[in-house]
């Protein structure tokens, strides 16, 4: 089942995907929907038997697959072909960072440089919580994952390298498309592996596969509860493989009239222009 | 005029001081109550003609005075002091990292370790926006600011240390003090200087003056506000000076049965039990 937060003219609005569209749901989106609880059946039970509103497939305008998120927290360094080809020693724990709600944007929406000259891409897996998870074991986690979604973690990498700090690099509104939609676990076997890609313009830049992850997202999720209560409509992103901009020879960046294009394998695709 | 949010029966509500003790007004935490707009009138005409309930000085019960705010921004290395007497150079841009909701507690609050053995203490200064801050000049932040509390950003240095981003280290549930009540800026000129102390059972081990701040809370919130927008309710802290523990040799950390004072000149003072 395919999940989604689309534009309304009073907002937006969760909706789950039908045979010719989208059935409305009365939440303002996946975040909301996931955290009143029993969320499946309730989508379920709007394609079934649609009473709400309904979205052609065609006049579908995608927000951010979540609005309201409590907690964003990204991994950096955790592609283990990326990681051996730079030479560097596979990592213990994850390196973990937060992002706000506010840098969520929609899977088409333009992303402003925001006075950056350095934009760079991050083609990225996002995992979504189902469940509230503390202190929880790897199968607690698995099972908590409500489903799996496509994430560009663009950065403004002056702003990062300021400091030893990422944030500020990382916070920028509306500078992180989320989406198209959420594709819920049960649509694959409970360890699925995604090609991850990234493209400025027509050129591929990144390709990996999340089998190479240091730290996949059950073990991220576990880890992540060891130390604060993940809840439904939490996002994780999994971190980025090889070919971010700041990694070539020179390095290069996207400039206002070009086109980042993010895909994960049976999770769509995002198609974001930057401009000034 | 002091605000706090303090317990009750059903949860938690905003207050403003009176001559006597705490006049309640309807609003769940004092983040909700600077959201919801003109909070100074509310305030005042709560204190001047109290028509809602009353908590005695002697009864009240601190809870974080934010419950809900929607961003706590953390401002690393900011004491010129501190940075010279480490022999590095003033930084030009402030370090920042963020920290979740569900950090906060109350002044008088027990911290757990959380399973990690090296709880570190950061005494600081704490500001709170009162309006909204977008591209602000400092002149706009300096007015926007609500008023001032008492902070401990506590760090589980062990999990700090794992990665280079601070983040994991700095968010444990529950376990950052945050209080005992907000005095709003209106008692302070325009450019107010705190002394900044605290204390691990009756050792004071640190003392700054917010005068030697690299990065005083007008231009903290103002840089803020260039990549991210800041609104009333958020919390913005200010570093923290010399004596945490991982500076001392031999490094020291607060064990349980350890009690962790903070205070800041005119702010009132937290005091937090260490527990298992």
């Amino acid at each position: 089942m395919k999940l989604a937060t689309l534009r309304t003219q009073s907002g937006t609005a969760a909706a789950a995907e039908t045979n010719s569209g989208w059935a409305l749901l009365p939440y303002s989106d996946i975040a909301e929907l996931l955290t009143a609880g029993d969320w499946r059946s309730k989508a379920i039970a709007a394609v079934s038997a649609p009473s709400g509103d309904f979205v052609a497939s065609s006049q579908a305008e995608f927000a951010s697959v979540l609005t309201s998120p409590r907690k964003i927290i990204c991994c950096g360094l955790n592609y283990s072909d990326h990681i051996r080809e730079m030479g560097r020693a596979l990592p213990r724990h994850p390196t973990l960072f937060a992002k706000y709600t506010d840098t969520l944007t929609g899977a088409h929406d333009a992303i402003a440089t925001g006075g950056s000259n350095s934009v760079d891409w991050e083609a990225e897996l996002a995992v979504i919580v189902g469940a509230q998870l503390t202190h929880a074991s790897e199968d607690e986690a698995s099972s908590a994952i409500a489903g799996y979604c496509v994430a560009n973690d663009v950065s403004m990498r002056d702003w990062q390298k300021r400091t030893l700090q990422w944030f500020q690099g990382k916070n920028f509104t509306a500078s992180t498309p989320l989406g198209p939609w959420l594709t819920t676990a049960d649509e694959f076997d409970s360890d699925p592996h995604f090609t991850v890609e990234g493209w400025i313009n027509d050129e591929r830049v990144q390709c990996g596969d999340t089998s190479s992850l240091v730290f996949p997202p059950a073990q991220l999720l576990s880890y992540i509860s060891g130390f604060t209560t993940l809840a439904p409509g939490d996002v994780i992103l999994t971190g980025t493989p090889g070919g971010v901009g700041q990694g070539m020879q020179p390095p290069r960046y996207a400039n206002p009239g070009d086109v980042i294009r993010t895909a994960a394998s049976g999770l769509g695709e995002l198609l974001n222009p930057i401009t000034v």
